[in-house]
């Protein structure tokens, strides 16, 4: 294995807690906090420290690690009062595996830049079950030296890591995965609703659409969800709308317009507003069954 | 092999023509037509005998495989008075592979049964890359006993068979796949076009959205065509268009509304108008970059 790190980790939920164990297990000494402080206490429980605040937690670290909800909690944990660029030290990086806007991820990488601190933005795809796995995909965004020095922290998590340019370069990226899975969850919900409706059997019709060109990870692993009308995470429905708003906000701002994604995020807000904000993003599926 | 069959092929356009080839070469006797007289050249040069109508290459047929762009052509085929069901014999079955209404299908077994005749509806999914390989995957709907006759025939061109239930039930399988497909290619061109306008590097985007929940034979086979914006076949937007409308009524009919497919329609209306209708569908890419 590689030599073993430093690395403090922010943020221990559903993403960032398996994240955490997969690095305890590959023999990095791990410190992490959370601001729901008892969710810190499993990861104890394998043998990592506790930190009283984002800054104790990266102080003498060699990477520190932020997976965190949105902008506003990113912001706080990272430039805030108690926060990780109080005390990351010249030479250390930080990674932000937080979907949040490519633009953020460029002024964090500035802030820090100041100081000699390293950042890599590193959003990743693969949902729980990637974290619970440690298969995910890593979106890098960051100068050379920077994703040479968060390599190990990713690897311990992912299958697969891709360097796609400077700093925000990894969110963009990030911004192209949600968009192109925006319009395929919607289409998944609106055609297995209809084949449901016209009698069809659901497990044959399924292996069928997997044998060609309707082929993909959703239909394969997000059609049982819609058969059954239950949509346990996954990968929840208010963050994949945050996500498509940082994309279609991005794309705008560079002249585009993207009808498809402004209508999943159109309709991924009637189910918030249903109250269905937490399930499955596959739940786009009530909209057909007039359910939001 | 199989036994060899006495085999009419109706159609000789993108997908028929390669999936009579397969049939000649599975070692079926078979007999062509097609309306533009000269396609059929190409299969009698590999064996074919040629009939001077659809009414001609039924006569004596065990099998008549039928392969047209949309409904009229269809009605004219089987029900004209040069057509199919004019000769087709007592326990001989017709195969429809084209794309129409599962009401239409059903209209077209209640014809045949009339006389005993035997129908199969049996649209395929897979594109001219499937069709020239003959790795296409087959939605079939009718009788077990009329499938069964079917098979032989079937099995020459196809890599998957999914019986979905009675006649009309591979229509409907095929609409979904059309409505679960609409959104992806839709979504693959938006979240495309905006990566390429924000700069990242598209090949190991690309390969990054396929390590992840984005994967899909569509992100696969199609991203090359929008990051170089040339949209060569494939699958023809406005055949596309035609099945997303199928999928709509029926849809409609059993009360069900589907805003992304309806959406999708619209914009591939726009390709139409535009002058892109023979364009791989993957050109949808094209209303991003405001083309269209």
């Amino acid at each position: 294995m590689a030599e073993p790190l430093d690395v403090g980790v922010i943020g221990l939920g559903t993403m960032g807690a398996p994240m955490a164990r997969h690095l305890v297990e590959a023999g990095h000494r791990v410190t992490v906090w959370n601001r729901t402080r008892a969710k810190e206490e499993p990861l104890a429980a394998l043998g990592a420290a506790r930190a009283s605040s984002p800054a104790e937690a990266a102080g003498g670290a060699d990477v520190v690690l932020t997976c965190v909800s949105d902008e506003p909690d990113l912001r706080e944990v990272v430039l805030g009062p108690d926060g990780v660029a109080q005390r990351l030290a010249s030479g250390a990086v930080l990674v932000d595996s937080s979907t949040v806007s490519p633009t953020l991820a460029r002024e964090l990488a500035s802030v820090l830049d100041d100081g000699g601190r390293l950042f890599v933005d590193a959003p990743v795809s693969g949902g729980s079950e990637g974290a619970q796995k440690g298969t995910l995909t890593v979106f890098a965004g960051g100068s050379d030296a920077a994703v040479a020095k968060a390599r190990p922290v990713l690897e311990a998590f992912s299958g697969r890591i891709t360097h796609l340019g400077p700093a925000g370069a990894g969110q963009a990226a990030k911004a192209v995965n949600q968009l192109v899975i925006a319009g395929a969850y919607a289409a998944l919900g609106e055609g297995l609703v209809y084949g449901q409706a016209a009698g069809l059997p659901m497990d044959a019709l399924v292996e069928a659409l997997l044998g060609g060109a309707a082929n993909s990870w959703i239909v394969a692993n997000r059609s049982a969800n819609v058969i059954s009308g239950s949509y346990p995470l996954g990968f929840r429905t208010s963050l994949h709308l945050k996500d498509v708003r940082i994309g279609l906000r991005e794309a705008s701002a560079l002249g585009l317009e993207l009808p498809v994604a402004d209508l999943v995020a159109s309709l991924e807000q009637r189910l918030v507003d249903a109250g269905y904000a937490d399930e499955d993003v596959s739940n786009l599926a009530r909209i057909v069954r007039g359910e939001a």
